[in-house]
């Protein structure tokens, strides 16, 4: 099974992690709890004004709940779920029923915590299996124990192998198989977020496990699965290969994300003992070697967001130098009657509820007053940056932006904001699909349908060509 | 708010239904799954076979997870989840942040059932909001919220309202706004399958409620609401409209279903006081008037699963009198070396594990062996809906699809059986977008790569250009 530590797992898959009792998991909520508020504090907040107050114990639980897999077992999940089923009849030659004839479940959508950054990685699962012995399983099943092992800090070539291993061993099929398109968001940071290479929202991985008749990576059963899924774009072409380069998949452990920016500043080291100990409250060995760097790259990332005094930067080197003409501009009336637009200006944030990353697209429309000029697109992508890289609620981030903005065009502006929520996925509501939208509208926009309707129409003709 | 019962709906919002006991709890259960056997009694099931043992514990802890909303409380969801957010500074005019500013969770995928059949419908929901009061709610109890009233026996027109209602008095914002597009699969029985009319195999709706500011369906902001969704093919005007049509959605209400089948022969009344027990273990009330039908509607659809005598069938008029050649057909070497085959044949069956559909397409290819004719379209179709109106397996449903059409043929056959589950997505996994593809194997599909994978080929042609 390759890089997979087969001696661990096996203690786990058949003694189970013992279930924690109300009262230890009570004290590890509430350790979890006391390391979030010394990592708000380190980012100079206040852990007292309103947004944050409960923040604490809402991250304490959410990283419980997306950690459960450690304190659950494969052994109760695949008992009771196993039918028996015939074969073919005597006098047929083949496979089917519960004896060969491979059954897929295709397209389970998972979400993941990546071991080296502790960001959320999402994970669409196929697994799949060769019955034997006259029974089968659940199909249900199949989908409970990848979650089992995806409700970890993990790696997606070590989440592949977890979830092939306890199912082979649960089921005793001819053989077991696991595809995974595993998708970790990309890591900018404010400083390197202005190069254009690093504009890339995603970066994707495939991974494949197999034992049994699958053991063999060029077994003509693997042939039929990757059949069964080739609608997902997906071939043993662009599998993923075990080996040497297996780490390199989290954007954290590139080289141009180890060096600390120049924005950051110092790692507060209280921070990073913080998140040592939040590891070890989730039921994980914080020592062991792949989460050797972790602590300091979620630290390192969270800095990005740190809070920072507003007037420094607007007047600062950030925004080029450009001030706002005045600081109680009114509405300017004499407008150009076109519409000035930036679609699809990339962001990246943080949930400050929930301390997990929401990120998506800012769309900006304005009429030009008389006397003013239009915004260059860096200035704008600038100007989104800058409010993004904050603790953050969708609903301020747009209006911040808009209000930012407003005093150097002449007060008639609309800002949408479309976004993807972390926190919309985990915490068990778990709306895989889901997306949020915001809008401010200043000036003339708040009154006028048709320059609101003129806006929004040209968002949705650039999403559905493929803008978005 | 229409058709909805205020009265009756503000009693569960500010007292709630107060939370079932443990004990209460386990009575409910337990009543359920008496009535469980009753009805697999009542379809002619051996309720000891191994297959069916446990389905009646499944089933009642499937629907009383599944209609958990009848015992939880709004007020729990929002209370602490609305955040001090301030509105435009003074000097600005327009709206955005904690005063005005539309903000829309978009997709958010839901499960619920039909009052009127108790079938499962999916939902794709859309809600939004315009904040006031200096306040935003936590994007997540949106969902949440929703998901509340999606956990009950609903109709579409019903729980739109009943959403927006819920989160009006809840967050006392501007305005809310509610779009949901309702899928219910579409109600076949085993004699009206075979028109044409009748393959297809869902059917939609799209309802809308709107409160505060979005009560006038012309409202401006109802037009920025719509813009936001464009892209999901839903625009005011095939927005159903509420009135006399609205209890019309559901299949089971079609003139066509409301006739009982020759083939089903007459309704057992313990199975229909079976599911209005059912209804009344759930928290509902059975005699309500849009109840009224249920029972006898669910025992209808169920009766379409009756296990009948194979051999009768096979032989008898379903199949136009075909016989199997021979019951000891030896797989025949001598074949036509062409691939015969018939792409996406629908089916509908019932999963024997959880009592909920399954649907989904089959593929049947196969080889000519010499003295056999190939098989029509009619025929093979005839065989997927006999084996599909069972309560099934989808490995067993495959197996025996090829097992009867092989000896027509001489032995060399392989199916691919496609489908989604009811019960993936209910019982709290939640997987909306999985599938899952079985296969069984005779003849020399089960030794020649070459052949399977010329036919696998051709499904996957078949569905990237739009067959499925």
């Amino acid at each position: 099974m390759g890089c997979f530590d087969e001696g661990h797992f096996n203690g786990e898959l058949e003694n189970g992690v013992s279930m924690c009792s109300e009262v230890e998991d009570e004290a590890n909520t509430a350790a979890i709890e006391d390391a979030v508020k010394i990592l708000l504090l380190g980012l100079g907040e206040d852990i007292n004004r309103e947004g944050l107050k409960k923040t604490p114990i809402r991250v304490a639980k959410a990283l419980r709940e997306g950690t459960r897999g450690y304190r659950q077992k494969v052994k109760d999940i695949v008992e009771g779920a196993l039918f028996p089923e015939a074969g073919l009849e005597n006098n047929k030659i083949g496979h089917a029923g519960g004896a060969g004839g491979l059954v897929i479940v295709r397209d389970i959508d998972l979400y993941s915590y990546c071991e080296s950054c502790m960001l959320p990685f999402q994970v669409k699962c196929h697994v799949g299996y060769v019955p034997s012995g006259q029974r089968v399983v659940g199909l249900s099943k199949l989908s409970r124990v990848a979650e089992v092992f995806a409700k970890r800090l993990q790696e997606p070539q070590r989440l592949a192998d977890e979830v092939c291993l306890a199912l082979q061993q649960g089921i005793r099929p001819a053989g077991v198989a696991v595809v995974l398109q595993c998708t970790h968001i990309h890591f900018p940071d404010i400083e390197s977020i202005f190069l254009e290479s690093n504009q890339k929202g995603w970066v994707k991985i495939h991974v494949s496990s197999g034992s049994g008749v699958f053991e063999n990576k060029n077994a003509d059963v693997w042939a039929d699965f990757f059949y069964l899924i080739k609608s997902r774009g997906i071939d043993m072409e662009n599998i993923h290969v075990r080996g040497s380069s297996d780490q390199c998949w989290c954007p954290s452990l590139s080289a141009l994300s180890t060096k600390v920016s120049s924005k950051i500043g110092p790692i507060n080291p209280a921070m990073v003992t913080a998140v040592s100990s939040i590891l070890n409250s989730l039921g994980e060995d914080s020592v062991r070697k792949e989460l050797a760097g972790t602590p300091n790259r979620f630290v390192k990332w969270l800095l990005n967001f740190q809070s920072i005094d507003m007037d420094v930067k607007l007047n600062g080197s950030l925004f080029g130098g450009i001030k706002p003409l005045s600081a109680t501009c009114e509405v300017v009336n004499n407008i150009d009657k076109q519409i000035y637009s930036e679609l699809n200006l990339p962001f990246w944030s943080q949930c400050e509820h929930h301390i997990l990353p929401f990120h998506g697209v800012v769309h900006i429309g304005y009429f030009l007053s008389e006397g003013f000029n239009p915004i260059g697109k860096s200035l704008l992508q600038s100007i989104v940056h800058f409010y993004g890289f904050k603790l953050q609620v969708q609903e301020r981030l747009t209006k911040q932006i808009a209000e930012t903005i407003s005093p150097l065009l002449g007060g008639n502006v609309i800002v949408v904001v479309e976004a993807s929520h972390t926190c919309m996925i985990s915490r068990g509501i778990e709306k895989f699909g889901s997306s949020t939208a915001t809008i401010a509208v200043l000036g003339c926009f708040s009154t006028d349908l048709a320059s609101r309707t003129s806006f929004l129409q040209s968002i949705a003709n650039a999403t559905s060509s493929g803008g978005q």
